[in-house]
């Protein structure tokens, strides 16, 4: 860590400052006086310091981090990619995971229908919301348990393991009982006691980022995660809130070569949500495969009767299926293949 | 609400469309045809409709809300001003609430301290954190329930009532016991489940806007809280994120005129964490009380061995003092008063 | 347009807007009283009203373009792609063009040099700034006419039309003499008096997108310059302003599938000023590919003395190289080719 | 300047990189070599060397600015309060200019109209656009030279010194010869050729942030200006694009404490564009005099076939005369006053 002193901070401050230092973390300093300022080098393991807390000192012009603040997310410490395989499925290496299914689940015969309609397509998840994360108090919260009974129906039915977001701790245990990949939402990015407890689990997070989170907090966020002892954490981009509004939400691509050099965990992409536009849906997951994304999660919709208004682009199953074929193409071109679709 | 349709979507796919809705909600559905599209106009109560779910519909084009989706929060169903006895002090009115002191609970010895000075300078409640939100698991998490403990002997030495923050539900009834007002953190804005259980108590709560929270949203998250039947809610504004990084956010006083004409309840501003800068915190609470405010959230320290270069702006028990006075002045403007300075 | 009245605007006030509407465009209004508040529908060309003027107006709650309102960059007007032909290489189509060489003219050795490693990769114009943008008085301005003489020469010697940044309208005369394709940078995307000055001209213009420049903005700074007469306009995406800074920028790529649907012009990528990161060039090139850009402009450097400890992801002209043969498999993907690769 | 090389770099790439830029550059190097990587120091003039341009070594890993790149704009070198005279009015000190006037001129009846009304209130400068911004090349551009006359006429008849925005160095002398303030809008607030060209005249510069510049950047531009010749720089706060739509900007106060630490120059902030409701405008103004503005510009309208509907709050003259009894006031706490107001 890089600290810059306040010009004209007395020596004696600097000084206390380093002791202050050196006896609260196990690390050495460095000092370079120069003509304007004082810089002190911080050697060791920072891990445990906030840059806010120094920053906030009133010695201290700046402070900047050089030293990554994450161990065992750390590509550095653990220079191979994580490859997990959940239920008979991998998610990274070569294979290519393809996550579908609708936002809420709604009923038996829609979740099991979607279920059949995506696996026969090539997906390797079904993902369905149960409990849902709502603007508003007055809007529908989702089938929340009985969606969860839905979901291993359809499971059971299409053998394809089940994603599903997680709102409360108190229903951790169901969980990890039902469900094959837990989801932190957007929202609950850096909810750190909900990290702190899914630790404990042994159940894969996909962790989504949040809103406004930079690649660090984000990581951080699965430090918190694998720090308890689960190191079955897959990152997933959903987009970033900017001042564009003609999209829903902006996606980072960038994330993905971000995340695949600073990290060894695998990251998946959410294009639904990002662009909140299905048309965007198909170049995203193909854009996303190209940079290198480990995965992609797709929300697909069975309604028959809006077949009319429907182009090809938009996400019903038969939508889906042309998605699919398209990015498995762009998948060859890196010698990598989506595992459903041999 | 206001839905603008594709263009070229056939006439039997809108009327289609009107018909989900109005068997859908209890609405009435008016259709302008114009040269372009066709747009409807949703009459009624469209609370429980979510614009993304609307928008979502591949025929719908754009969907703009014109009635606002919250109630309970909203000045409009409320006129007058919502003032909250908390402790025998006011928040709301012509009383502004001074909430102040440090970061982190540390010792009894360093709580107690900053409570008696900051009281005798005129605050009117004592903060300070005993979980902390940390972006590193490695980081100091905070003194924990010992820190509330601490807190409780402050206020028994001072009689401030004391504001600190929850992290997690499974607290919940503890800081209902221990807590006079209970935080949630901009992180947190959204963990729908927290504001779910926060509306089952009748404590007041201290709902801080989250880092890319619209004011819509964050007054939603008010409206969770009061839809479970606990009305005490305070908005406090700390910063929005934005591509500025010279402060650590950027401080949006326009939401203390925006939450004043669209809600009844009180908001206050914490100047502190918004920009991350002592010396702007001075004239960032000048500010906050001139457009308004009805509240500080100020941090406090007490570290005596850094005297020698805090010049007077900096946030000591002295600058407290300093930026109190001042503050004063600028509340009695508008005929108002800090609480504990008469 | 869609204008939303402010509740309880009297009767006669809403009559008075629309006579004043219809008197001052040649538009019909049609209007739906709703139970909160009354809605207007302005059909007709709509394209010389500005939405902030009539949002300013005190009746008015929103107002909210549903047409859009570009004309001569509207795909609904111009089905087809746009190709232009550009010194004997296309842009738009199924060709993909590759605009490389350095950020800045530094001597004639550099310039050719560069030109000729690029051009033997596949590049299909060579770029090099000429007039720089910097932030600071004090830094390095370019070498300016001298810059432009040196570019003519490395395209005398090596075929590759030119592509370099306009500063000021001063220059127009020399730049439409000596350049190719006319860069207009991100800083002045909105430099209305230069963009009427180029649609005066029959010079290909390459828009940079400002950055925070929403997508319609962008489309609006084309239409400037079409309204004059100039329809040589290529976009180009160089990533937009957001809180997140470990990249420069963020690279938008949903702005490809956007600007295909609601233009007919083509679309170019800047992975390099957008990131800031050269490893993240060929990963971000590849996906800009995959989502349908029409084109790349890749910064390419030649300091062979820095060559120890630059990668293969490093942006050499051995770099570049080993780009361009990747990008080339994920453009056969949709048969698309880069001109300079056969 | 903080240059931390990447890890395992070379010892001779990290010399060959410190000779390279000693001689490039008038500075001295120090070196610490951490446990992870080694950083550099560069004591001296780094004024002229473009971070960007660092960063984009591949050597580099990051490069942070320890000392301010701008020097006749900074307070470092020019510790008191710069006070501009401009037609018999002061900017600056214990002055607070109100700069007032409607959007664009219209007409001499209008002009000459609101001129009259607002300097009875306290105005001391008049505004009004001439030459327009607006996103859409169909749109009125303003009356433009006829637009200037109107100005000088108003200002004849009520000795209010005039501001308005100039948009084509074309039109410079122009502009030097009749306008007594030389706006220059947000969106050519990185203009550097036209900065450079004001920078050549001896008018006072009024130079409105740009909606996504940096305070950096920001002042720079005033640098840019300085570098000139011309030290009369008056910044202009005006709103910054942020992800919240409810106001059309968001109004960064913060830059008042800010723009008084860093620089000597004079800052008025612009209510009316940046939060783009009325309401909003009164309490901003307070809050603008409350944080330690330098004046205000405030957009006035009349229009009294409107009054119907406008309330006290809306600007109109009326509305103005209310704003500024009311910011009086807060000025007087800071034994400050409004030039116009005795």
């Amino acid at each position: 860590m890089i600290i810059v002193m306040k010009n004209n901070t007395p020596e004696e401050e600097i000084n206390r400052l380093m002791k202050e230092l050196t006896s609260s973390y196990d690390i050495k300093i460095q000092k370079i006086t120069g003509s304007q300022c004082t810089v002190l080098g911080l050697i060791g393991d920072t891990s445990s310091i906030e840059v806010d807390d120094i920053s906030r000192d009133s010695r201290v012009d700046k402070a900047m981090r050089v030293k990554q603040p994450y161990k065992k997310a750390n590509r550095a410490f653990h220079p191979d990619d994580s490859i997990f395989e959940i239920g008979g499925r991998k998610i990274g290496g070569k294979d290519i995971a393809i996550i579908a299914g609708p936002c809420s689940v709604e009923s038996e015969e829609q979740i099991v229908g979607i279920a059949e309609a995506v696996k026969a397509s090539g997906a390797t998840f079904l993902r369905g919301g149960a409990y849902k994360p709502r603007t508003s108090p007055y809007a529908f919260q989702g089938l929340e348990a009985e969606g969860l009974e839905l979901l291993k129906i359809a499971r059971a039915k299409t053998g394809l393991p089940i994603v599903t977001e997680i709102m409360d701790p108190a229903t951790l245990d169901q969980f990890v009982e039902d469900v094959d990949i837990i989801q932190v939402g957007a929202r609950n990015m850096q909810n750190f006691s909900l990290l702190k407890q899914l630790g404990q689990t042994k159940k894969p997070i996909l962790l989504k980022r949040g809103l406004s989170a930079t690649i660090e907090e984000w990581i951080m966020s699965a430090e918190y995660i694998m720090a308890g002892g689960n190191e079955q954490v897959i990152f997933c981009e959903r987009g970033i809130r900017t001042f564009e509004n003609y999209t829903r939400n902006t996606l980072d691509l960038s994330a993905i070569p971000a995340i695949r050099k600073l990290s060894h965990l695998p990251i998946i992409i959410d294009p639904s949500h990002a662009t909140g536009l299905r048309y965007m849906v198909e170049p995203m997951c193909a854009a996303a495969v190209a940079a290198g994304a480990d995965g992609l999660i797709i929300e697909v919709h069975n309604n028959p009767e809006k077949a009319l208004c429907d182009g090809p682009q938009s996400v019903t199953p038969e939508g889906f299926s042309h998605i699919i074929s398209k990015v498995a193409k762009y998948a060859a071109v890196e010698d990598r293949h989506i595992s459903g679709v041999r």
